[in-house]
Protein backbone atom coordinates (compact mmCIF):
# COMPACT_ATOMS: atom_id res chain seq x y z
CA UNK A 1 0.00 0.00 0.00
CA UNK A 2 1.89 3.16 -1.21
CA UNK A 3 -0.39 5.67 -1.04
CA UNK A 4 -0.55 8.51 1.94
CA UNK A 5 -2.09 7.74 5.22
CA UNK A 6 -5.70 8.77 5.62
CA UNK A 7 -6.25 10.36 9.32
CA UNK A 8 -9.88 10.53 10.54
CA UNK A 9 -9.53 13.27 12.72
CA UNK A 10 -11.54 15.87 14.96
CA UNK A 11 -9.82 19.19 15.20
CA UNK A 12 -10.45 19.01 19.10
CA UNK A 13 -10.10 15.51 20.32
CA UNK A 14 -7.07 15.10 22.51
CA UNK A 15 -6.36 11.90 20.46
CA UNK A 16 -6.18 12.79 17.00
CA UNK A 17 -4.17 16.09 18.27
CA UNK A 18 -1.26 13.27 19.50
CA UNK A 19 -1.43 11.03 16.30
CA UNK A 20 -1.39 14.84 14.07
CA UNK A 21 2.13 15.53 16.44
CA UNK A 22 3.70 12.26 15.93
CA UNK A 23 3.05 12.74 12.19
CA UNK A 24 4.53 16.51 12.34
CA UNK A 25 7.56 15.13 14.54
CA UNK A 26 8.00 12.43 12.21
CA UNK A 27 7.47 14.31 8.94
CA UNK A 28 5.23 12.20 7.44
CA UNK A 29 2.70 13.68 4.78
CA UNK A 30 -0.97 12.38 5.15
CA UNK A 31 -3.98 13.17 3.87
CA UNK A 32 -6.95 14.84 6.92
CA UNK A 33 -10.36 13.47 6.58
CA UNK A 34 -12.67 15.45 9.50
CA UNK A 35 -15.18 13.83 11.76
CA UNK A 36 -17.09 15.40 13.81
CA UNK A 37 -18.10 14.57 17.18
CA UNK A 38 -20.34 17.12 18.18
CA UNK A 39 -22.47 16.13 15.15
CA UNK A 40 -21.45 12.44 16.35
CA UNK A 41 -20.64 12.10 12.81
CA UNK A 42 -18.33 8.94 14.28
CA UNK A 43 -21.23 6.54 14.31
CA UNK A 44 -22.54 7.36 11.29
CA UNK A 45 -22.53 4.54 8.42
CA UNK A 46 -20.18 6.70 6.34
CA UNK A 47 -17.64 6.40 9.41
CA UNK A 48 -18.64 3.22 10.20
CA UNK A 49 -17.68 1.76 6.67
CA UNK A 50 -14.09 2.79 7.67
CA UNK A 51 -14.12 2.17 11.60
CA UNK A 52 -16.39 -0.21 12.76
CA UNK A 53 -15.43 0.87 16.46
CA UNK A 54 -16.77 4.50 15.89
CA UNK A 55 -13.73 5.43 17.36
CA UNK A 56 -11.82 8.96 16.40
CA UNK A 57 -8.91 9.10 15.48
CA UNK A 58 -8.10 6.38 13.23
CA UNK A 59 -5.86 5.98 10.47
CA UNK A 60 -5.34 3.98 6.94
CA UNK A 61 -2.50 3.08 7.06
CA UNK A 62 -0.22 0.06 5.27
CA UNK A 63 -4.00 -1.59 4.46
CA UNK A 64 -4.87 -1.20 8.18
CA UNK A 65 -7.46 0.81 10.02
CA UNK A 66 -5.81 1.70 13.14
CA UNK A 67 -7.33 2.64 16.40
CA UNK A 68 -6.29 3.62 19.71
CA UNK A 69 -3.40 6.82 19.49
CA UNK A 70 -0.63 5.41 21.55
CA UNK A 71 -0.72 2.45 19.43
CA UNK A 72 -0.88 4.24 16.54
CA UNK A 73 2.25 6.87 17.39
CA UNK A 74 4.03 3.26 18.44
CA UNK A 75 3.38 1.42 14.88
CA UNK A 76 4.45 4.90 13.45
CA UNK A 77 7.81 5.12 15.10
CA UNK A 78 8.53 1.56 14.80
CA UNK A 79 7.96 1.22 10.79
CA UNK A 80 8.60 5.20 9.59
CA UNK A 81 12.26 7.29 9.43
CA UNK A 82 12.50 10.43 11.51
CA UNK A 83 13.06 11.22 14.99
CA UNK A 84 11.83 8.49 17.19
CA UNK A 85 9.02 8.93 19.77
CA UNK A 86 10.63 6.46 22.86
CA UNK A 87 14.26 6.36 24.06
CA UNK A 88 16.96 3.68 23.02
CA UNK A 89 17.29 3.45 26.86
CA UNK A 90 14.52 1.08 28.57
CA UNK A 91 14.50 2.70 31.56
CA UNK A 92 13.82 5.64 29.85
CA UNK A 93 11.50 4.37 28.02
CA UNK A 94 9.60 3.18 30.58
CA UNK A 95 9.69 6.60 32.26
CA UNK A 96 8.03 7.93 28.29
CA UNK A 97 5.22 5.30 28.91
CA UNK A 98 4.50 5.56 32.40
CA UNK A 99 3.88 9.55 31.78
CA UNK A 100 1.94 8.50 28.87
CA UNK A 101 0.08 5.98 30.24
CA UNK A 102 -1.11 8.55 33.50
CA UNK A 103 -2.62 10.57 30.89
CA UNK A 104 -3.55 8.49 28.23
CA UNK A 105 -5.62 5.71 30.92
CA UNK A 106 -5.45 7.88 33.99
CA UNK A 107 -6.88 11.13 32.57
CA UNK A 108 -8.37 11.33 29.26
CA UNK A 109 -10.52 8.79 29.44
CA UNK A 110 -12.26 10.17 32.66
CA UNK A 111 -12.84 13.72 31.15
CA UNK A 112 -14.07 12.78 27.69
CA UNK A 113 -17.11 14.02 25.89
CA UNK A 114 -19.25 10.86 27.01
CA UNK A 115 -18.68 10.66 30.50
CA UNK A 116 -19.39 14.70 30.68
CA UNK A 117 -22.47 14.09 28.77
CA UNK A 118 -23.20 11.08 31.35
CA UNK A 119 -22.86 13.26 34.34
CA UNK A 120 -24.60 16.50 33.19
CA UNK A 121 -23.99 19.84 33.27
CA UNK A 122 -24.04 20.64 37.02
CA UNK A 123 -21.36 18.18 37.92
CA UNK A 124 -19.19 18.21 34.70
CA UNK A 125 -16.31 21.32 35.20
CA UNK A 126 -16.21 19.81 38.96
CA UNK A 127 -15.97 16.18 38.40
CA UNK A 128 -13.13 17.01 35.26
CA UNK A 129 -11.22 19.14 37.36
CA UNK A 130 -10.51 16.47 39.85
CA UNK A 131 -9.58 14.00 37.93
CA UNK A 132 -6.87 16.75 35.83
CA UNK A 133 -5.53 17.41 39.14
CA UNK A 134 -5.57 14.23 40.83
CA UNK A 135 -3.70 12.67 37.20
CA UNK A 136 -1.37 15.79 37.31
CA UNK A 137 -0.55 15.67 40.74
CA UNK A 138 1.17 12.37 40.07
CA UNK A 139 2.46 13.50 36.82
CA UNK A 140 3.96 16.86 38.08
CA UNK A 141 5.96 14.82 40.60
CA UNK A 142 7.67 12.34 38.59
CA UNK A 143 8.55 14.45 34.98
CA UNK A 144 9.88 17.15 37.62
CA UNK A 145 12.52 13.61 38.26
CA UNK A 146 12.85 12.64 34.81
CA UNK A 147 12.88 15.99 32.29
CA UNK A 148 15.18 18.21 30.81
CA UNK A 149 14.17 20.09 28.38
CA UNK A 150 10.49 17.77 27.48
CA UNK A 151 9.22 15.15 29.85
CA UNK A 152 12.14 12.93 29.61
CA UNK A 153 15.63 14.65 28.92
CA UNK A 154 16.08 16.89 26.21
CA UNK A 155 14.11 14.88 23.33
CA UNK A 156 10.34 14.82 22.49
CA UNK A 157 8.94 11.43 23.22
CA UNK A 158 5.10 9.74 23.25
CA UNK A 159 4.84 11.73 26.58
CA UNK A 160 5.31 15.34 25.28
CA UNK A 161 2.43 13.68 22.80
CA UNK A 162 0.43 13.37 25.47
CA UNK A 163 1.30 16.56 27.55
CA UNK A 164 -0.09 19.36 25.58
CA UNK A 165 -3.88 18.08 24.73
CA UNK A 166 -3.86 17.84 28.56
CA UNK A 167 -3.02 21.41 29.56
CA UNK A 168 -5.16 22.51 26.75
CA UNK A 169 -8.16 20.36 28.65
CA UNK A 170 -7.09 21.39 31.53
CA UNK A 171 -7.23 25.34 30.85
CA UNK A 172 -10.65 24.35 29.16
CA UNK A 173 -11.51 23.12 32.89
CA UNK A 174 -9.91 26.41 34.27
CA UNK A 175 -7.64 24.05 36.28
CA UNK A 176 -4.77 26.42 38.11
CA UNK A 177 -1.74 25.47 36.02
CA UNK A 178 0.19 27.39 38.90
CA UNK A 179 0.54 24.24 41.18
CA UNK A 180 2.17 22.30 38.19
CA UNK A 181 5.36 24.54 37.51
CA UNK A 182 7.14 21.67 35.48
CA UNK A 183 4.39 20.87 33.82
CA UNK A 184 4.12 24.18 32.61
CA UNK A 185 7.70 24.72 31.84
CA UNK A 186 7.59 21.54 29.38
CA UNK A 187 4.12 22.53 27.84
CA UNK A 188 5.63 26.29 26.92
CA UNK A 189 8.53 24.79 25.71
CA UNK A 190 6.64 22.28 23.22
CA UNK A 191 4.47 24.89 21.54
CA UNK A 192 7.44 26.51 20.34
CA UNK A 193 8.27 23.34 18.10
CA UNK A 194 7.09 23.66 14.75
CA UNK A 195 5.57 20.14 15.02
CA UNK A 196 3.53 21.23 18.03
CA UNK A 197 2.46 24.53 15.92
CA UNK A 198 1.21 22.69 12.88
CA UNK A 199 -0.75 19.71 14.79
CA UNK A 200 -2.46 22.46 16.95
CA UNK A 201 -6.62 22.39 16.92
CA UNK A 202 -6.63 26.34 15.65
CA UNK A 203 -4.31 25.00 13.10
CA UNK A 204 -6.87 21.94 11.38
CA UNK A 205 -9.54 22.26 8.27
CA UNK A 206 -12.08 21.71 10.19
CA UNK A 207 -11.54 24.38 12.91
CA UNK A 208 -14.88 26.88 13.28
CA UNK A 209 -13.31 30.23 11.92
CA UNK A 210 -14.17 31.41 15.49
CA UNK A 211 -11.75 29.68 17.23
CA UNK A 212 -8.73 29.77 14.91
CA UNK B 1 19.72 -3.85 42.75
CA UNK B 2 20.02 -7.19 42.84
CA UNK B 3 17.15 -8.47 44.73
CA UNK B 4 13.53 -9.50 43.79
CA UNK B 5 10.97 -6.97 42.61
CA UNK B 6 8.62 -6.04 44.79
CA UNK B 7 5.20 -5.99 43.94
CA UNK B 8 2.53 -3.49 45.79
CA UNK B 9 -0.94 -5.00 44.93
CA UNK B 10 -4.32 -5.63 46.11
CA UNK B 11 -6.09 -8.71 44.76
CA UNK B 12 -8.88 -7.46 42.61
CA UNK B 13 -7.03 -4.51 41.43
CA UNK B 14 -7.64 -5.66 37.33
CA UNK B 15 -4.21 -3.83 37.06
CA UNK B 16 -2.24 -5.13 39.57
CA UNK B 17 -3.62 -8.65 38.02
CA UNK B 18 -2.13 -7.68 34.58
CA UNK B 19 1.32 -7.71 36.12
CA UNK B 20 1.17 -10.32 38.19
CA UNK B 21 -0.07 -12.63 35.10
CA UNK B 22 3.47 -11.00 32.97
CA UNK B 23 5.68 -11.99 36.10
CA UNK B 24 4.21 -15.19 35.88
CA UNK B 25 4.49 -15.65 32.44
CA UNK B 26 7.81 -14.78 32.31
CA UNK B 27 8.62 -16.74 35.22
CA UNK B 28 9.74 -14.10 37.56
CA UNK B 29 10.08 -14.50 40.98
CA UNK B 30 8.94 -11.45 43.06
CA UNK B 31 8.12 -10.29 46.74
CA UNK B 32 4.02 -9.46 46.85
CA UNK B 33 2.88 -6.87 49.42
CA UNK B 34 -0.92 -6.25 49.62
CA UNK B 35 -2.23 -2.88 49.44
CA UNK B 36 -5.65 -2.74 50.79
CA UNK B 37 -8.02 -0.40 48.54
CA UNK B 38 -10.91 -0.69 50.24
CA UNK B 39 -9.05 0.16 53.26
CA UNK B 40 -7.82 3.81 51.34
CA UNK B 41 -4.33 2.40 52.16
CA UNK B 42 -2.50 3.55 48.77
CA UNK B 43 -3.17 6.80 50.27
CA UNK B 44 -1.35 5.98 53.89
CA UNK B 45 1.68 7.33 54.49
CA UNK B 46 3.75 4.01 54.75
CA UNK B 47 2.35 2.98 50.57
CA UNK B 48 3.01 6.79 49.90
CA UNK B 49 6.48 6.58 51.48
CA UNK B 50 7.25 3.55 48.58
CA UNK B 51 5.08 5.63 45.76
CA UNK B 52 4.04 9.54 46.16
CA UNK B 53 1.21 9.07 43.29
CA UNK B 54 -0.62 6.54 45.60
CA UNK B 55 -1.77 4.28 41.96
CA UNK B 56 -1.69 0.33 42.47
CA UNK B 57 0.07 -1.35 41.44
CA UNK B 58 3.77 -0.46 41.91
CA UNK B 59 6.65 -2.23 41.61
CA UNK B 60 10.15 -2.11 42.74
CA UNK B 61 12.77 -3.04 40.77
CA UNK B 62 16.41 -2.05 38.97
CA UNK B 63 16.20 0.78 41.89
CA UNK B 64 13.11 2.42 40.24
CA UNK B 65 9.56 2.70 41.50
CA UNK B 66 7.35 1.71 38.52
CA UNK B 67 3.79 2.87 37.81
CA UNK B 68 0.88 1.99 35.42
CA UNK B 69 0.71 -1.56 34.28
CA UNK B 70 1.16 -1.62 30.72
CA UNK B 71 3.88 0.82 30.90
CA UNK B 72 5.42 -2.02 33.49
CA UNK B 73 4.31 -4.76 31.44
CA UNK B 74 6.29 -3.75 28.63
CA UNK B 75 9.19 -3.17 30.62
CA UNK B 76 9.61 -6.54 31.79
CA UNK B 77 8.92 -7.58 28.59
CA UNK B 78 12.17 -5.41 26.94
CA UNK B 79 14.84 -6.37 30.29
CA UNK B 80 13.99 -9.52 31.09
CA UNK B 81 13.96 -13.21 29.27
CA UNK B 82 11.31 -15.87 28.85
CA UNK B 83 7.98 -15.50 26.82
CA UNK B 84 7.73 -12.40 24.41
CA UNK B 85 4.84 -10.28 25.76
CA UNK B 86 4.57 -8.70 22.15
CA UNK B 87 4.76 -10.46 18.74
CA UNK B 88 8.21 -9.52 16.68
CA UNK B 89 6.48 -8.56 13.74
CA UNK B 90 5.00 -4.35 13.83
CA UNK B 91 1.93 -5.36 12.29
CA UNK B 92 1.17 -7.40 15.19
CA UNK B 93 2.63 -5.45 17.73
CA UNK B 94 0.07 -3.11 16.53
CA UNK B 95 -2.75 -5.78 17.05
CA UNK B 96 -1.63 -6.72 20.85
CA UNK B 97 -0.73 -2.83 21.66
CA UNK B 98 -4.66 -1.91 19.98
CA UNK B 99 -6.48 -4.61 22.02
CA UNK B 100 -5.22 -3.68 25.43
CA UNK B 101 -5.44 -0.23 24.75
CA UNK B 102 -9.22 -0.53 24.30
CA UNK B 103 -9.40 -1.69 27.58
CA UNK B 104 -6.43 -0.02 29.87
CA UNK B 105 -7.52 3.40 27.76
CA UNK B 106 -11.48 2.88 26.75
CA UNK B 107 -12.74 0.63 29.52
CA UNK B 108 -10.90 0.10 33.23
CA UNK B 109 -10.35 3.65 33.84
CA UNK B 110 -14.19 4.23 33.56
CA UNK B 111 -15.43 1.39 35.72
CA UNK B 112 -12.67 1.69 38.48
CA UNK B 113 -13.38 2.39 42.36
CA UNK B 114 -12.72 6.14 42.31
CA UNK B 115 -15.28 6.65 39.50
CA UNK B 116 -18.09 4.09 40.61
CA UNK B 117 -17.76 6.34 44.08
CA UNK B 118 -18.51 9.19 42.61
CA UNK B 119 -21.40 7.98 40.56
CA UNK B 120 -23.37 6.54 43.80
CA UNK B 121 -24.98 2.92 44.39
CA UNK B 122 -28.09 3.90 42.15
CA UNK B 123 -26.64 4.38 39.17
CA UNK B 124 -23.02 2.30 39.01
CA UNK B 125 -23.98 -1.00 37.51
CA UNK B 126 -25.77 0.53 34.62
CA UNK B 127 -22.54 3.00 33.67
CA UNK B 128 -20.26 -0.02 34.41
CA UNK B 129 -22.40 -2.16 31.88
CA UNK B 130 -22.85 0.78 29.46
CA UNK B 131 -18.91 1.54 29.40
CA UNK B 132 -18.19 -2.75 29.33
CA UNK B 133 -20.62 -2.96 26.78
CA UNK B 134 -19.18 -0.14 24.43
CA UNK B 135 -15.94 -1.39 24.74
CA UNK B 136 -16.20 -4.94 24.34
CA UNK B 137 -18.31 -4.53 20.72
CA UNK B 138 -15.19 -2.39 19.57
CA UNK B 139 -12.96 -5.50 21.36
CA UNK B 140 -14.92 -8.59 19.30
CA UNK B 141 -15.33 -6.80 16.28
CA UNK B 142 -11.26 -6.50 15.75
CA UNK B 143 -10.17 -10.08 17.95
CA UNK B 144 -12.46 -12.12 15.30
CA UNK B 145 -9.83 -11.19 13.13
CA UNK B 146 -6.86 -11.22 15.11
CA UNK B 147 -7.13 -14.15 17.01
CA UNK B 148 -5.71 -17.62 17.32
CA UNK B 149 -5.56 -19.29 20.18
CA UNK B 150 -5.59 -16.33 21.93
CA UNK B 151 -6.07 -12.03 21.19
CA UNK B 152 -3.55 -12.21 18.74
CA UNK B 153 -2.62 -15.63 16.82
CA UNK B 154 -1.50 -18.40 18.87
CA UNK B 155 0.91 -16.53 21.42
CA UNK B 156 0.23 -14.88 24.83
CA UNK B 157 0.30 -11.36 24.50
CA UNK B 158 -0.46 -8.35 26.49
CA UNK B 159 -3.61 -7.76 24.99
CA UNK B 160 -4.32 -11.12 26.81
CA UNK B 161 -3.17 -9.76 30.20
CA UNK B 162 -5.77 -7.41 29.89
CA UNK B 163 -8.57 -9.19 28.82
CA UNK B 164 -9.13 -11.60 31.60
CA UNK B 165 -9.42 -9.34 34.38
CA UNK B 166 -11.75 -7.41 32.26
CA UNK B 167 -14.15 -10.17 31.81
CA UNK B 168 -13.89 -11.09 35.48
CA UNK B 169 -15.02 -7.41 36.02
CA UNK B 170 -17.96 -7.73 33.41
CA UNK B 171 -19.24 -11.11 34.99
CA UNK B 172 -19.43 -8.69 38.01
CA UNK B 173 -21.48 -6.59 37.12
CA UNK B 174 -23.87 -9.19 35.25
CA UNK B 175 -22.42 -7.89 31.43
CA UNK B 176 -23.87 -10.43 29.19
CA UNK B 177 -21.23 -12.37 27.64
CA UNK B 178 -23.42 -14.25 25.12
CA UNK B 179 -22.73 -11.30 22.91
CA UNK B 180 -19.16 -11.67 23.01
CA UNK B 181 -18.43 -15.19 21.57
CA UNK B 182 -14.72 -14.51 20.23
CA UNK B 183 -13.72 -12.95 24.04
CA UNK B 184 -15.81 -16.18 25.76
CA UNK B 185 -13.96 -18.54 23.96
CA UNK B 186 -10.59 -16.67 24.13
CA UNK B 187 -11.01 -15.94 27.88
CA UNK B 188 -12.01 -19.60 28.55
CA UNK B 189 -8.47 -20.54 26.65
CA UNK B 190 -6.37 -18.08 28.65
CA UNK B 191 -7.53 -19.13 31.87
CA UNK B 192 -6.57 -22.84 31.39
CA UNK B 193 -3.10 -21.87 31.47
CA UNK B 194 -0.86 -22.13 34.66
CA UNK B 195 0.20 -18.68 34.70
CA UNK B 196 -3.03 -16.78 34.32
CA UNK B 197 -3.90 -19.37 37.05
CA UNK B 198 -1.44 -18.76 39.85
CA UNK B 199 -2.19 -14.38 38.90
CA UNK B 200 -5.93 -15.47 39.61
CA UNK B 201 -7.38 -12.86 42.41
CA UNK B 202 -8.65 -15.65 44.43
CA UNK B 203 -4.84 -17.24 44.95
CA UNK B 204 -3.16 -13.82 46.64
CA UNK B 205 -2.53 -13.87 49.91
CA UNK B 206 -5.14 -10.89 50.46
CA UNK B 207 -8.36 -12.60 49.07
CA UNK B 208 -10.11 -12.93 52.36
CA UNK B 209 -11.45 -16.92 52.96
CA UNK B 210 -14.82 -16.35 51.35
CA UNK B 211 -13.42 -15.28 48.12
CA UNK B 212 -11.22 -18.39 47.56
Amino acid sequence: MAGKPILYSYFRSSCSWRVRIALAVKGIDYEYVAVNLLKSEQLGEKYRSVNLTSQVPSMEVDGMVLTQSNAIIEYLDETREGPSLLPKDPKKRFLARQLSQIISCGIQPLQNLSVLRYLGDERKVEWAQKVITGGFEAFETLVDQSSGKYCVGDEVTMADLCLVPQVYNANRFKVDMSKYPAISRINAALLELDAFKVAHPSKQPDCPEDLR
